[in-house]
């Protein structure tokens, strides 16, 4: 029998590469639902070729077009909250959770059910909201499996061994562009600079995020809820070629990497594939080929973001929720050119600053993690103000929030 | 209930290193018998600090050395194959099969008992007598564990997925201490130059077959037995730094890679452990320290063993067994100065060719396995006349034979 899947954002990049990994295995999989954000074209254009049996668009404004794209095909659709919700409802043995935002929370959140797989890429769920989704998770017997190439990577590393006998782990890190840039040349750096990430093509926020390498500190909090693992055994290694993606080393010595070629299509299929692998089109790692690896500590001076993010996760209570949302805010001011690149730091940690000083504790549940994120947002609009230097306005607009 | 443990070569590099991780963990194991070649105070040492119940020495003439060594502490002990059969056949849980050479054949397929764990480490039981000795493990109910570190990592990183779903399995080399020299210096090199190897201590003739790349030849051979894995599916990169020691690639693009200091404690702790780690003072691998690795192609054309180990792994039949046994014979003229580097591939390419022309099958048991090694040996000591410049004499005196 084939296995039923369903996709949240199905528009997005991580739903295009689970798309085409879906399309190389027609027979193993039927496709439930699709759950889009706006984008009514590309969403019809996904459901007729996977033949999928429902497509939902959380913009309710849409749903003429997407109607209009889905005309005679039969698969029935629907727009808005309820729409997403009877996708997120329907029978399915997997869940690609991969809306992006503080949007993919409350639809992440109503996708766990029992017995059910959910692969999750959306980061916000562990980092906003982490111990209540897990705890969550559990409750209900859904069983997560990390979508994102490091967590993925240390998932399948993880099998070699007993979760106890687990000394770290270690997350990779391109280094992002501005890995061999001044200080001073970073306080200068646009949007475009952030654009030329050298292993992935992402969008807008992501990239931003890679620049600071508050991507590795959000990754790092996201590890900490997906393996238990305490926040002094987590590490991060620069590593430019963006190989291996995740270490875990054993009590013995032994170290167990997780490598691929920078290509979400491996860490997609591998969860896609439960437990078995599906081929996929990435081409076979030649490591003469390549030539090398490289490696080297990250520098916290130069990337204050991984040093805030290293303080929220140990900190705990409220604080990643406050740098997460802090931090979308900073990076939309950046890419919308209100402000400097260094300046995001200085806004989240004046929202971690202000965290600090209440005394809210970790969110609940998803809808405290949503009250809060709004409050961490409300504090970091107005640091904004303090903001120093403008650097020239973005060449493109950005794309921050869509799903 | 410790784990009772019993150590075949116990008082060569493996045994000693063994014995080095049973130390710290003296509350779980309990030592059956220790087995060793010909030196009674090392093995009566071992036996004493580690409480064993039995000591045994192969070369019988040195047992009242060994009862002088041992008297008073209520060690059983003996010598002889009678002896080495005895300490095969006392109860345990797991063997340490580390007798080095072909002296390694019959002990380690003794060692074969229902339920018991097998922990490889004689690379002859596989190169020389892989088929029959996988047979047998299968017809006992022995689980084999891969000791090799290259094996080893391999056994470690296939957990991550099913069997079948494997692409290719690749070995990594050091590249030896000739890496970087022309053909024409390794025409020149003395046994001196092979004992400088770049990242393991081992023994003379092991220090050779790093050299000539023999050593991995033989173990395409050995991960061709222990994981079924046809020889088109078997790959060699070189990396100098010998940090990772093989890597499994899956059909989706993911790559699982074992990793460790080039330690053999890490490979012995994790077959020891069984499926929980056990510590050791291995230090933890630092990668930014280490600051990166290097991959290349290896050179068929100055390593022609491995190219030969390739062809008699493609073979089949007899090829192997006359391959390995042909390889003992111009290593050891190499170490005695009677012959020169690059006539070791020479040597052994002449004993293939011989093997070709016959009709001899695999080996169908260890007695067969080792009769087809004897008819290689003397073949291969017919063609050590052909040899060309004679280097000067070792500085030190072989000991390829020893337990």
């Amino acid at each position: 029998m084939a296995d039923r899947i369903t996709i949240l954002g199905a528009t997005g990049s991580i739903g295009q590469s689970t798309a085409d990994v879906l399309r190389g295995h027609r027979e193993r999989f039927s496709v439930a639902a699709v759950v889009g954000g706006r984008d009514a074209q590309a969403l019809a254009a996904m459901a007729i070729d996977l033949r999928a049996e429902f497509a939902a668009l959380s913009d309710s404004s849409k749903l003429p077009a997407l109607r209009e794209a889905l005309a005679g095909t039969g698969i029935a659709s629907g727009a808005g909250a309820a729409a997403v919700r009877e996708a997120v409802d329907r029978e399915a043995d997997l869940v690609v959770g991969a809306i992006s935002g503080v949007a993919g929370l409350a639809p992440t959140r109503d996708a766990l059910k029992p017995g059910r797989k959910l692969a999750l890429a959306n980061k916000e769920s562990l980092v906003s909201a982490g111990s209540a989704f897990m705890r969550e998770a559990a409750r209900q017997g859904t069983t997560i499996l990390p979508m994102d190439s490091e967590h993925n990577a240390l998932a399948q590393a993880l099998t070699a061994g007993h979760p106890d006998d687990v000394d770290s782990l270690t997350l990779t890190a391109s280094g992002g562009p501005f890995r061999t840039w001044t200080a001073e040349a970073m306080r200068d750096a646009t949007p475009a600079h952030t654009a030329k990430h050298p292993t992935y093509s992402m969008g807008a926020k992501i990239n931003v995020d890679s620049a600071s390498l508050m991507n590795k500190g959000l990754e790092l909090i996201e590890a900490h809820h997906l393996f238990g693992m305490s926040p002094e055994r987590l590490e991060v290694v620069v590593h430019p070629q963006s190989i291996i993606h995740g270490l875990v080393h054993w009590r013995d010595g032994a170290v167990t990497a997780g490598m691929a070629h920078p290509d979400m299509r491996v860490p997609i299929a591998h969860c896609l594939g439960v437990d078995r692998r599906l081929a996929t089109k990435v081409p076979r790692l030649d490591l003469a080929a390549i030539g090398g690896f490289t490696f080297e500590v990250p520098d916290s001076d130069r990337f204050p973001c991984l040093r805030l993010a290293r303080q929220a996760l140990a900190a705990g209570g409220a604080l990643p929720t406050v740098l997460n949302g802090a931090n979308e805010i900073a990076v939309e001011a950046f890419l919308a050119g209100r402000v400097g690149f260094m300046d995001i730091p200085r806004i989240v940690e004046a929202a971690c600053d202000w965290a600090a000083g209440t005394s809210y504790a970790a969110p609940a549940t998803v809808e405290e993690a949503l009250a809060l994120d709004g409050e961490a947002r409300a504090v970091a609009s107005r640091a904004l103000d303090g903001a120093g230097g403008h650097p020239p306005a973005p060449e493109r607009p950005a794309d921050i929030r869509s799903i």
